[in-house]
C-alpha cells in the first residue's frame, strides 16, 4: 500500500478541514487493486450544512465582485493546476488507472476551461444586459425605464464525475461556469479519486482566498452520493445542481430536487448511445478509415466517454460486411484496458452480458488477451444485431458504459429512419455518408436534430471541443434539461437568472446596466445590439 | 340566459371541432350570475391524445418553416383577433366581468406582443447562432467546425389564464413565444371563459390554415385542470408546459411533468406578494401621492394581478401614521368591484378572513358600500400588523389574490432588512425612497435582488411592459424556473434548446448557420460578435 503524505484525507469547509469522526475509505488503485493511503473522513451531514450555510454567506460579495475578480480566481486556479506539477498526474493515474499522457491532457483542457471562463467574465457581455429607456411621451402610456441583466443564483452543488477526474469534477467545468457566473461552490468530491480531489480542492481554497474573497466560496466534502449528496440537494441554500454519472443517480437527484420546499433545476448529463449512422457510399469509400475512427472512438479511455458511440446502424450489404470484417480484425488486435473502479467495470461486464444473451444479437469480435480482474481489466467488445431485433427490444438501446458497441443492420434507408426514430434523446449523433447520400439525408438528419444535442458529420463523436459554439446537452435521458449546456461557455447560463431593474437611478444600477457602458459590454438597448453609451445613443 | 350564436361550444383539435359525448359546463357572468350558452363539450382523453400527436406531427415542418412564415403567422393571429372586434370584447366582459375598456386594453397588448415576437423572428437573430470554423493546423489536435443554433424543443401545452383571457390565454404570451419559437401549441382553455377562448382559438387555426402549416400546430382543448390538463402534461408528446394560476396547481403539473418517464419542463408563474417598501423621507415627501399609487395598484383588476402589491412594509412614524390615515380615506372612498370568478372570490374572502383573524393583524380600512353577492364583488381592504407580528407569522406572506394589502410597520431600517431576508421568492420588489434613501439602502436592494425577477424604485409593479429588457419571473414560488421569464421577447428561450452541428458541409447546415449568413443574423463567430459572412471573415 502506497502512502501520499502531502495528503490529510479530510473534507474543506470554507478553507478549514473538516472534522474525524465519520467513517473513512480509501481510493483504489484499479490498475494495481491496492488501496491507497490516506484514509478519507467522510464528512457529516452538519458539516454538509455549514457548507453550505457558509456558501450562502458567500453568495452576496461574491455576487457583488467584479468580472475581473472572478477572471482572476478562474486563472489562478488554472495556473495553481499547473503548479501541482507530476503529483497531481501520478495521484490521478493512481487513482484512475488512467496514463499519464491522457491525465496530462485533460488538465490542459481543465486550465484551457478555466482560462475560457476567465476571458468570458472578463469581457462581461455574457450577462446578456438589455436597457429599454424609459418612453415619458409614449401614449396612451409612458414606457417606464426597463432595464434586465443576469445575476448568479447562489450556492452550486457539484457533484465530480468518475471518468474525467479533472475536467469534470472538482475544479471541472461545473464548478468552472459556477464560480464564473458567480455562484459559490460545494464539491461532492467523487469517491473513486479523493486524493485527487483534495490536491485540485486546495488550488481552489487558496485562489479564493488569495482573490480575498469570503472562504464560503468553496467547499468540497468527501461521502456517498445517496446520503450526503443527497442531503447537499435537499440543503435550503442550495440554488442549482451539477451532476455527470449515472441515469439512476442523476434521477435520483432531479426528483430530490423537484420535490424541495423550493425546487431547484438538476443539470445532470446522464446517458448517452451516441448512434453513428454509416451509409453505404461513405463505407464503400471509406470503410476501412471508418472502422479505424468508430474503434479508436468506442476504447477511447476504455469506453468510458459520455459520447462513447454504443451503437452503430448500417445497411446490410457488401460495404457493410467488409467494413464488419476490418472492424471485427482490428477489435480482435485491441489490447485490454484498465477501467476506472471496480463497481464501473462489474456494472459494464454485466450490461455487456446482459446485450450479449439478448436474443438476436450475436458477439462479432473482442479484444486480444484475457482481462485481467486483478488489473479491473476489459477487453473491446462488437456485437451485432438486426434493425428487426433493436426494434423488438428497445432495452438494446440502453447504455453499456466501457468499450462496447452494437452494430445494427438495417435492409434499407428507410430501416435505418425507422431506427433513429425509436431513439431516445441523446448527447450526440453521427452521419457518415457522401456528400450525395448526405444531401438526400434530410430526413434523417431531422429525426437526429430532434434527438440529439449535437450532430457530427463524418467524425467522432468522442472528443468535446471546449468553445462558445459546442453544445455537450440533449434530450431526456442525455441530460434533465435540454436547454443547457455543461461544456462551453454557454455551460455559464445554467447558473444565473436575469433580474429586471425598473426606475433605478443610474448610481444604483449595476454597472452593467448603467447609461455610460463603465464595462464596455455589448447590450441589448431598444432591441439593439450595441456597446455605445446609452447617452451617446439618446444625442444621436 | 344570453347566447352567443356564434359560438359552437367545441374544442379545436387541428382545426377540426371536437366531439359531443362528454360532459358540458357554461360561462357565468360574474357581474350577473347568469350561466352564458352555449354548452361547452369538455374533450375526452383521446382527443387530448390526437390534439398532441397532431402537434408531434407538425413539429417537423413546422420547425422548419422560415421565420417569415412564423412571423407572419403572428401577425395574421394579431390582426384576426382586431377583426373580431367587439365581438370579442363583449363575450370576454360577459365571462370576466371585466370592463370593455380594460379589455380593449389587453387586446391592444395582446397584439403588440405577437407583433414583437412577429418582429423577433423576421429579424432572426434570437437562435443564438454561434460558429466556431475549423483550425485544422491547431496543435495538439485540429479543432473541428463547430457551429450552434436554437431549435424548438417541440408541442408545448399551454393553460389559459383567468385574470388575463386575452394577454395570458388562448394567444397570449405563452402562445405567441412557443409558436415563434416554432414549437405547435395545445392549449388548455380557462373555464371561466371557454367562448373568449374559442373567438381567439378560431382565428389562431385559421391563421395557420392561411400560411399553409399543418393544423396541428394549433388546437384547444376544453376541460378541467385536474384531469384533461394533468393528461396534456402527461402525454409523451409534449415538451413543455407554460402555465398562470395558482400555486397549488402550478405545483402539481411541476410534480407531474417531473415524474414523466421523460421529464419536460414546467414554466408556471404561480404567486407573488410583491412587497413595498416604503421609507420615511419617501413617505415624508410624497406619501399622499404613494398612498393613491398604491391603492391603485392593489385594487387594479380588482386586485386580481400577479404583481399585485400584497404586502407593504414602512417605518413606524409621522410619516408613516399620515401616510396610513391618507391611504385609509382613499380605500374607504373606493368602490366594490366584481371578481372574475365565484371561485376566486370565495377563495379571496377565505384568505382575507384568514389574515384578518391572525393574532396581530387588525382591519384598517375597507372600501365603500357592501359587495354584492350576486355580482361577485369583493371590496379593496388593507390591513395593518407589525414587523415583529409578521416575523412570528410566516402564512402572513401567502397571497390573498384580490384587493388585499397588508401594512407592516417596522420599528426601523434594521427590521425592514429583516423582512425583506424573510421572503420568499417574489416576481416583483418595490422600493419607495429618496435618492438619499435608496442610496444608503443597498443592504436592502441587495436583499431584493436575490429574492425578486424584477425590483421597481418610486413606481408600482402593476403594469409589466412587454420589451426585450422585461423579466417576469422570479425564485420560487413566483415561478418553477427563476432563469426564465413569460413577457417580453426573452419568453422564446423557454422553449428552444440548441443544437450544435459538428464537421456539416455547408449546403446542409440550417440558413443561420451557413457561412453566407443569408439570414443576415448577428452571430457569434469565434466567439465575436458579426453580421458578416464567414468568407469575408476568413478573408480579412
Amino acid at each position: 500500500m502506497s502512502t501520499s503524505p502531502s495528503l490529510h484525507g479530510f473534507s474543506l469547509i470554507a478553507g478549514e478541514r473538516g472534522a474525524p469522526g465519520g467513517r473513512t475509505f480509501r481510493a483504489v488503485n484499479p490498475a494495481g487493486g491496492a488501496a491507497l493511503g490516506p484514509d478519507f473522513h467522510e464528512a457529516s451531514l452538519a458539516e454538509a450544512d455549514r457548507a453550505l450555510e457558509l456558501a450562502r454567506k458567500a453568495q452576496t460579495p461574491f455576487a457583488e465582485c467584479a468580472g475581473e475578480t472572478r477572471a482572476a480566481l478562474l486563472e489562478a486556479i488554472a495556473g495553481g493546476l499547473e503548479e501541482l506539477g507530476e503529483a497531481l498526474i501520478t495521484r490521478a493515474g493512481a487513482e484512475t488507472g488512467l496514463p499519464a499522457a491522457r491525465l496530462t491532457g485533460e488538465r490542459a483542457r481543465t486550465c484551457a476551461q478555466l482560462r475560457l471562463f476567465a476571458a468570458l467574465v472578463r469581457e462581461g457581455s455574457w450577462v446578456d444586459a438589455r436597457l429599454d429607456p424609459a418612453l415619458p411621451e409614449r401614449r396612451p402610456l409612458p414606457r417606464p425605464d426597463v432595464r434586465r441583466v443576469l445575476r448568479p443564483v447562489g450556492p452550486v452543488v457539484v457533484f465530480g464525475s468518475s471518468n474525467f477526474p479533472l475536467a469534470f469534477s472538482t475544479a471541472g467545468g461545473d464548478t468552472a461556469s459556477a464560480l464564473a457566473a458567480g455562484c459559490p461552490v460545494v464539491v461532492k468530491a467523487h469517491r473513486a479519486h479523493p486524493g485527487t480531489a483534495e490536491l485540485v480542492g486546495g488550488v481552489v481554497a487558496r485562489a479564493v482566498a488569495a482573490q480575498g474573497l469570503p472562504p464560503g466560496v468553496f467547499s468540497q466534502l468527501h461521502g456517498e452520493g445517496a446520503t450526503l449528496g443527497v442531503a447537499l440537494v435537499r440543503h435550503p441554500a442550495a440554488a442549482a445542481v451539477g451532476f455527470t454519472g449515472s441515469q439512476a443517480a442523476g434521477r435520483a437527484l432531479h426528483e430530490a430536487a423537484a420535490a424541495r420546499a423550493r425546487p431547484i433545476p438538476v443539470f445532470a448529463e446522464m446517458s448517452s448511445l451516441n448512434p453513428v449512422f454509416l451509409l453505404p457510399g461513405a463505407l464503400r469509400e471509406r470503410g476501412t478509415e471508418i472502422a479505424a475512427g468508430l474503434l479508436a472512438s468506442f476504447t477511447l479511455g476504455v469506453g468510458q466517454f459520455c459520447t462513447k458511440p454504443g451503437l452503430v446502424f448500417a445497411v446490410t450489404g457488401e460495404a457493410t460486411e467488409a467494413f464488419l470484417q476490418t472492424l471485427g480484425a482490428a477489435v480482435r488486435a485491441a489490447p485490454c484496458g484498465t477501467m476506472l473502479t471496480p463497481g464501473i467495470r462489474e456494472a459494464f461486464l454485466g450490461n455487456q452480458r446482459r446485450l450479449l444473451d439478448t436474443a438476436g444479437v450475436s458477439l462479432w469480435a473482442g479484444g486480444t488477451g484475457e482481462p485481467a480482474a486483478e488489473r479491473h481489466e476489459a477487453r473491446p467488445v462488437v456485437a451485432r444485431t438486426t434493425a428487426a431485433n433493436f426494434l423488438a427490444h428497445p432495452e438494446l438501446a440502453e447504455e453499456a458504459f466501457g468499450p462496447f458497441t452494437l452494430v445494427v443492420e438495417a435492409p434499407d434507408l428507410a430501416s435505418l429512419a425507422t431506427c433513429a426514430a425509436a431513439l431516445a434523446g441523446q448527447l450526440t449523433a453521427t452521419l457518415h455518408g457522401t456528400p450525395a447520400e448526405l444531401a438526400a439525408a434530410g430526413p434523417l438528419r431531422q429525426l437526429l436534430a430532434e434527438r440529439a444535442g449535437r450532430l457530427v458529420v463524418n467524425g467522432f463523436p468522442t472528443g468535446v471541443e471546449v468553445c462558445p459554439a459546442m453544445h455537450h446537452g440533449g434530450p431526456y435521458p442525455a441530460t434533465t434539461d435540454s436547454r443547457f449546456t455543461s461544456v462551453g461557455t454557454a455551460a455559464i447560463l445554467r447558473f444565473a437568472r436575469p433580474v429586471c431593474y425598473q426606475g433605478f437611478p443610474d448610481a444604483l444600477l449595476p454597472p452593467a446596466l448603467q447609461d455610460a457602458n463603465p464595462l464596455g459590454l455589448l447590450r441589448l438597448v431598444d432591441g439593439q445590439p450595441t456597446r455605445e453609451p446609452l447617452a451617446a445613443r439618446r444625442a444621436g
